[in-house]
């Protein structure tokens, strides 16, 4: 498994400010928004059923999130995943606190089946849906990531697609290669929406034509490196959430590839 | 009526990071769920009517606020309330301009007739469900909290509920007690969002296992101390939202209790 | 067509503090309702059909924005409106990505037949209202808005609206006169929602007793001004946007006055 080259991409995505379609929950939605248009992206939040399979044509990518699902909502995703299967618009899965409730659950298996690009969720949730018990209750994981290692790989083969598992160290699986991510801060803990930023992103680097590994690695890797440069500036979670913005604005591909740590697992 | 120990509270709550479920309004979501992070709580926001019975005997406590009421929410409200008196997950009310329209009036008293731990608004929304005139039109009180103490002990007798009472000063009451909590800064409504941030707040800190009067209490100090505390740091609203945050995080037991004004009514 | 005395303009808005209800997108509410109280005014987001014709009688203004569409969003728009044209209550629409779907565009023409006082969108919007092929595909516009300018003309004469083309530099016209405001900074372009922004602002004005042409530009003027005076201060989107609330509220009239450039196109 070759490393993605983290410099090139970013600079893709800059290029290509890929409109980027958000079907996601009320919590992060501005958070998001703000995080995809800090890297480069263009993101736009539409989410009616009667819009979604016609929107979704127009974009470059489709970011799905779990977190405030209602039944329209989820019939609004089901629209706009089956038009972008057809248009061959790639999309992500956030199945946030998928094991909670069968309602969440049974959504997130159906979505599942419609063909995400990539799933990222954690450990909890990763688990929750390659059908080991010891979910989360919440959005917060019961566990550390490196003990959904071996679902999320159980998960890409059942499924095909990329599962990224985040926590301390984030995981990458395609279901045979595995690529650990371990940059970030504890500070991504104390802010809401962190891991619906980290989907966001990849969801902007399949916008930007990279592949579901090599877009979840590069995701994550920005948020990583962006949260290490973020935490020094800020005296808690208020002023982290603001530095992370404005570095994730100003960071350059030289310094993304230099900070980054991926590693073979 | 004895004086919360302010600093135990706070330390019983970041032991116990209380899972807090909130089906709150689309305005204050994520800064509340801010809010619980930073003083050390979990969030979740669980909203559809198809899970919130579920979800919420997964939870230490449950935050009910009627900001963005639409009809599907109220009857998720009504669902979750029913599940949290079944399972004894206490929750509070924050009944957002209950006088302002008949839907949202009668949605609040349908709702304290299920037994809420603690209501908490502005003083035209307790007189409002108290049955006195003058309500405000929108979610600015349109009266001082003062005006409001004979409407909120009337309405803990009518409903069994503590009724705290937010403005200026602050008054908590269980229809016999009174205390008063002088601690705050105006600023704190140049920001949307911050009564509802003290509804969370007290919701935390029932989750973490006070009654409805002591919770009551240190949700309204922690809220007015750290914004004491950020305002010098802040040179605007957008400014002082930050610090609030950053404060939340950093506030300290003994800071916390030295700098708590309560005393009884 | 004489320009609007700013600096009276502004403090008409601060000793009215107009209760300005929004309908507006998930994406912004917070933002909207923080910027809304930064200038002075007094934000009520109430969205359910069963109350929002009830609820405007009580207000000064209406916001109406298409962001996050969604079918009972629009029949609480259609009864809001017609119960805002009954009680005289000015209104303005943000036909967000108005050009991108049918079920955005048939609500926005079926709103603009309501009689918006203002509509307030960048080129590509405006293009789709007015019948202009060219729309953008997304929230971002596709279009300078110079290029709107006879759009924006046609638009204002076809509905009676005064109709804001908003880009680097902003026009307003009603259909006969037209001024341009050529204040702002790209950064604003790095934050969402700013566009709705300024149409809350807009909003304000109204709701302080403006008239549409009066408010477009007293509103577009104070968000380009306090965005000039925010991005010296920022190190990147995430600081502009505290920066730009810390502005809004600490604009004093002398200074919008002097730092604004109006001119007739």
């Amino acid at each position: 498994m070759t490393q993605p080259d983290l410099s090139l991409a970013l600079s893709r995505l800059r290029q290509a400010a890929p409109l980027v379609h958000n079907i996601t929950n009320q919590v992060v939605a501005n958070v998001t928004a703000n995080a995809l248009l800090a890297i480069g992206a263009s993101p736009a939040m539409v989410l009616a059923e009667q819009e979604v399979g016609e929107f979704v044509r127009l974009t470059a990518a489709l970011v799905i999130n779990l977190g405030t699902l209602t039944a329209p909502q989820r019939d609004a995703m089901l629209v706009a995943t089956a038009a972008a299967g057809e248009a061959g618009v790639p999309w992500i899965m956030d199945p946030v606190a998928a094991g909670a409730t069968a309602f969440r659950k049974d959504t997130a298996l159906q979505l599942l089946a419609r063909g995400p690009r990539v799933v990222r969720g954690n450990a909890s949730e990763i688990m929750a849906l390659a059908g080991q018990a010891g979910g989360g209750k919440g959005v917060d994981s019961a566990h550390r990531s490196d003990a959904a290692r071996e679902a999320a790989r159980q998960l890409a083969r059942q499924s095909g697609a990329v599962v990224a598992v985040t926590g301390a160290t984030d995981y990458v699986t395609d279901g045979t290669a595995m690529l650990a991510i371990a940059n970030g801060h504890p500070m991504l803990t104390r802010v809401t929406g962190t891991g619906c930023t980290a989907t966001a992103l990849i969801g902007a680097f399949l916008g930007a034509g990279l592949d579901g590994m090599q877009a979840a690695v590069a995701g994550l890797a920005v948020l990583g490196v962006a949260a290490e440069q973020a935490a020094p500036l800020a005296s808690g979670p208020g002023s982290f959430q603001v530095a992370l913005l404005d570095r994730l604005y100003g960071l350059e591909g030289a310094e993304l590839a230099g900070r980054a740590r991926i590693s073979p697992v």
